[in-house]
């Protein structure tokens, strides 16, 4: 069988303030017809259907329609998880009625254990979980974090394979090894909240949702399929695309996907930008652009929104005094550091550390909601 | 064929911030224990199946148990259109498979032109709608408000008719003639806005939601099913229940139901209630309180929650001085006094002429997703 992998289309998801639908829909297209072109068997939908738990209903009508178009029109079997973004509770939905034309959908960890068979193959498809999720499950209060709860998962799974059949796995979360890019969450991600490759050594084939990156982890039967966009700037030199599994051989293979619009980086001077010749730059893509000018230029972002309406950032490679240095702030640091640098920017203050305190506890309750 | 005939659920509904799911559940029950014992062939849900449009995930998971519960388990047809509180997209997701079971679900006004044939009867499944959606669908400008509306969709309606069969409409409007009570806005309620009697004549039976009072209209054959629960003081005085309509003879009778928890009102002084004998008063209501005293009593609401626990709102025949005369106002006046009255009350001013303008603006804006 030829099976799709695919994971995070994060369907509703705006880059700084741009709306991705139509982005969206247009990667689906192309998806969509590489399926029909490959006859692929099924596709594997690895979570982070959704960006938000609460997505607009614009984003809900495109999801449907994706949904439809795929199980419905084409009758692909779908095998789809919900992700850290999603709710599991409104992405299942109907769910009871999906499963009558092979659309497969798990949200809670319990719903893991009853296997999808297709030809030659055993699916399993665990969706985002919490430890907490796992030691309610399995009675067992030592499940303290992702690394101890997988083992029983794994070891349950494997009570239920069908020798005589391939094993898959379907599963999002972060595993041990894997880089990282700024659309993805720092919560969480590394150490002790990490499934370590080792843990899924029994299965065939691991299909990841979760890092935007496909080559996060090089592992021989481990893939991360990655977004299917690219949702920040720093994925902007990431291949993006779905694989195609082959379960005669087990070998996959990667397929590119061009976007409607790309998304790049540029560095120059500002004149440069200005006075661009037709053809000279790509005008259409999202972009960040860095100045590497020293003087100060007046209505600088007005300006270069006349030549590249989707300008994402505008940063300087040398700071200059009385212009703002950056729009968007897109390094890597921890939602907490973020705050605290928020915080002083707005208020002029240091967080206190009754604030810190509050601020931490806030953060460590919302990150289930990722 | 025996048929159900409901509407007015409001799952998720908050009763002066008593959270009513228990409550909901308790009626669904209900509900389908009568569905079993009248071995009812179909169930006909004649919108506002949630209260808001935005539900939270406790409100999606019993909405989506019930329809699972009536459609899968017991393999009931159900007929369901979305009313003005409901979100059409977000009620509709997996439409496109609940119709391989017989959940039949309408929220565009186009739906309404397909029929849905069982047994003896053709059933039209009109979603609430705005006069907007009519100007579009008809292409026909002159269609300003649902009086004018409605002729157009009957008139498309009746070419439809298989004259072989019983032709019942289900619908969520006002219809002229109707009384209304509190937990329905009074915006929109009334006047050019109303669907008149008369023009729903081609139908042998019209199963409508929107009021919550079964008894709002009184014609041969339109009926309002009535809310499960009562959702103000103001109903009560109301019996609640299904109807079940028999397509032979195409009778309907009523069939109450009993609410977990009723709502009363209660006129007396301070004294009788809070020295009440064990039984004298149903102390488990949602409870409405007017004193008849004309004391001040200090912490009178804190000590009678002692005695009714789901006290909705406490009132005085007489108003006191330094006291709160009414926790919850309840008196049938339109938003915009509504605002008018509140915004006297904050601010101890009169809105402007401009903020007027700008509030009724805003209102008539939101008019929509009431």
């Amino acid at each position: 069988m030829k099976i799709m992998h695919t994971a995070d289309w994060h369907i509703g998801k705006k880059l700084n303030g741009f709306d991705l639908l139509e982005d969206q829909r247009a990667v689906f297209d192309e998806l969509k017809a590489l399926a029909e072109q490959e006859h692929v068997d099924a596709i594997m939908l690895a979570g982070d259907v959704y960006d938000r738990a609460l997505p607009s209903e614009e984003a809900v009508t495109l999801v449907d329609q994706m949904l439809f178009e795929l199980n419905r029109e084409m009758g692909l079997p779908l095998l789809v998880i919900s992700g850290n973004h999603d709710s599991g509770v409104r992405l299942r939905t109907g769910r009871e009625w999906f499963q009558s034309t092979g659309l497969y959908l798990n949200t809670r960890l319990e719903e893991a254990f009853s296997p999808v068979t297709l030809g030659d193959t055993q699916f399993f498809l665990l969706p985002f979980f919490q430890p907490v999720d796992a030691r309610l499950y399995f009675k067992d209060e030592t499940l303290t974090n992702i690394q101890k709860a997988i083992e029983p998962v794994v070891a349950k799974m494997q009570t239920l394979f069908d020798p005589t059949k391939r094993h898959v796995l379907i599963a999002h979360f972060f595993v041990a090894g894997s880089e990282h890019s700024d659309s993805e969450t720092l919560v969480n991600v590394g150490g002790l909240d990490a499934v370590p490759v080792a843990a899924l050594a029994p299965f065939d084939y691991v299909a990841l949702g979760h890092l935007h990156n496909k080559d996060a982890v090089r592992a021989e039967k481990i893939q991360y399929a990655g977004s299917l966009l690219k949702f920040s700037v720093s994925e902007a030199h990431q291949e993006k695309g779905v694989f195609i599994l082959d379960t005669d051989t087990m070998a996959r293979r990667f397929v590119p996907l061009a976007p409607l619009h790309e998304l790049q980086t540029l560095t120059g001077p500002f004149a440069n930008f200005l006075h661009a010749t037709p053809g000279e730059y790509d005008r259409d893509a999202y972009t960040a652009i860095t100045l590497t000018d020293t003087a100060v230029i007046p209505n600088v972002m007005a300006q270069l929104r006349e030549v590249f309406p989707r300008v994402l950032t505008l940063a300087r490679a040398n700071g200059i005094e009385g212009e703002v240095v950056s729009e968007t702030t897109s390094v890597k640091i921890s939602p907490m550091a973020m705050l605290d640098k928020f915080f002083e920017q707005v208020t002029g203050e240091k967080l206190t550390p009754e604030q810190a305190e509050w601020a931490k506890q806030a953060l460590a309750h919302t990150k289930g909601a990722e």
